[in-house]
């Protein structure tokens, strides 16, 4: 089983037309914040939110005119799911997606909006790809991979052919690994176009299953990373020998540098990635040393995130840069007390956003109360300055 | 004073290369949800972040060259601040920008990087711009106003030309009101090119100034809107007079509308607007009726938005879904009990966020208490099945 740049070609032919030919942008803002020159794909903008459709579609279209009858089926609760759930609605493809229990109602409903039979079953994803084959085997359904399919790591190599054509100076990829079929396409397709190109790969810490197998260890993941996109335990076989001999590195990163990645894209390119889809800038910002003066280009791909987690990690990029901070003061319990220390806080500049007094504090006098005080400030120079007023002022500061 | 086509013509031709064409997209997402056929311009993806740099480039090159030696100066906390620091920087004009007290450090620190020197003075607009005022009497530079001008109008004109050429089939434009610099350009623009297409406004309801001024009243304005790029308590004399004939009507909304827009935005457009920049997506959810069926243009004039503002702004739509759902119950407080009623809302699939004890509530019997618990649900009916499942296990639900 294998891919040549051939079945890319091939594979960005059947699709056109069909799918989304998403934009490429030189970043100023990231150029200058990491030395290198980036360019960004935005495969965040796909109609399902990421890069998945490429591949699922070409995987659709080859399917003999039988098999399109029988229908497929997928275990997915993400960006698969839907990828394959809108293609196949489109082609009149019967698409079945086993999910597993406590998949968020949207991701369900919008499965299930583009025409998909939507089965939960299973705790885990484990669980779910065994009912799926399970029912591959009692209805007749093709089984499609998200990853592990010579088809779909053709089509997910469109993705570098495109990005080519509209940045054809890049001399470094930087692409998020999960099962490894959109490195594997575009691996393939960017060594065929330029041979001298870099293609690096990024793994979240929770899972390095791409990392553990060139080392020849058994992969140890687990753990709830916000990049659930590339959270797999086991890389396919087929994309892993696919694109092992035609890449330079693995990166592994924390889930702070996914977390600041997303922050980032938000705030400076106004987009928004879930963290799978922000993993180039994570590692990219994790290792600029190793791309300063490059040109690089960061396949952003996947948007798909929570509205509540990306409020929470926007608020927690606030927390690491001290533009959100707890000042934790002890202070007598008496009136005026509160008063006082907001009108420090306030005269310096600093937004009380929310206070809350501790009086059951052993180490705090009976007739004492400890006071957390959550104040927005304009930058860590400006957190100092608030915590020197209080102290200043004779405060106890505890923290801040 | 007036702003014609070929004025528009000129500055497009003026500032050609020097700032960026920004795209212009379909969105399926958004005609599916208002029963327009949505395109979308994201002026939000200028490199200082909105539509101003068109308008601020143009007046400074309009400059002659002893204007250009003198150095102009604005009064400004936002966007045009950066745009003309940024292009100011650029082309070697010295430029002053006087920002009111309490301006956020990242804006100070931001127009200061472009190269602009930044004055803070005035407690709000009105005292920033009488310094600005006086400065130009003093240092003889420039005063360069954010739309009151014949320069920036015509500047601003450019951002319609692009969309038509991108979109040529609309035929409905809305766009949002501040001063009035942006409408006054995209309207002379449109109408020349396509005189039947209709071009729409929108204020927000705590600044409807430009209603105020067609209507012959005196405007009443003020309060903190999240349209704060739109809060100007008195549109522009030139803008007006050269918008008010040519555009249908005047939209106004609510908070409510603006935050709904820049939720939805960052949902299913994967992208940061702020409140004014989302104001066209504002006026179309609210008026949907207006638009069924017509090919209507937004342009996605701005993307500073702070990210905390960003973050509140998501969770408030989830209270708003109630997918954020706080359960008020009166209950006992006795050991177990927070353990039974987390033991209800986890089997039905609910996600404890919070618990708030509540003792003090006077109508509550001194040995009971009131528990304020916030959960998060998949969307507003199992938000329902949630509460009916507390109902029905004898607890009893005073809110959610």
């Amino acid at each position: 089983m294998t891919v040549a740049f051939s079945d890319i070609q091939a594979a960005r032919a059947r699709i056109a037309g069909q799918v989304d030919r998403t934009p490429v942008r030189h970043s100023r803002r990231l150029s200058e914040l990491t030395g290198a020159e980036v360019w960004v794909k935005y495969d965040n903008l796909h109609f399902t939110g990421s890069f998945k459709e490429r591949g699922a579609l070409n995987r659709l279209l080859l399917l003999s005119e039988s098999e399109r009858r029988r229908g497929v089926v997928a275990a997915s609760a993400g960006n698969h799911a839907q990828a394959l759930a809108y293609h196949g609605g489109r082609l009149g493809v019967p698409v079945t997606i086993v999910m597993p229990e406590g998949t968020p109602f949207t991701k369900v409903d919008g499965t299930r909006r583009h025409g998909a039979n939507v089965v939960i079953h299973g705790l885990d994803f484990s669980g779910s790809t065994e009912e799926a084959k399970r029912l591959e085997q009692e209805k007749g359904f093709i089984f499609v991979s998200a990853f592990d399919d010579a088809g779909i790591v053709a089509g997910q190599g469109v993705c570098a052919v495109e990005f080519l054509e509209d940045a054809p100076d890049l001399d470094s990829l930087i692409i998020p690994i999960g099962g490894g079929g959109l490195i594997a396409g575009c691996a393939i397709a960017a060594k065929a176009i330029k041979p001298d190109i870099r293609v690096f790969g990024v793994e979240a810490a929770m899972y390095p299953s791409f990392t553990a197998k060139r080392r020849g260890e058994p992969p140890r993941c687990g753990g709830a990373t916000i990049a659930e996109g590339i959270a797999i335990k086991a890389v396919g076989d087929i994309p892993f020998a696919l694109a092992d001999p035609l890449i330079e590195d693995v990166m592994v990163c924390d889930e702070e540098d996914f977390e600041k990645a997303v922050a980032f894209y938000a705030t400076y390119e106004k987009t928004v990635a879930e963290g799978a889809g922000a993993g180039g800038l994570a590692a990219l910002l994790r290792h600029p040393e190793r791309f300063a003066g490059h040109r690089v280009g960061l396949v952003l791909c996947g948007g798909n995130i929570d509205a509540r987690m990306l409020a929470v990690v926007l608020n927690r990029e606030m927390v690491r840069e001290r533009r959100l901070i707890v000042y934790r003061i002890l202070g007598d319990d008496r009136p005026g007390m509160l008063s006082a220390m907001a009108a420090v806080i306030g005269g310096v500049g600093g937004n009380i956003i929310d206070v809350v007094h501790n009086r059951l504090a052993l180490d705090v006098p009976a007739k004492g109360a400890e006071f957390d005080i959550m104040v927005e400030t304009r930058d860590s120079a400006h957190a100092d300055e608030i915590g020197q007023a209080l102290k200043d002022k004779g405060y106890a500061l505890r923290m801040g």
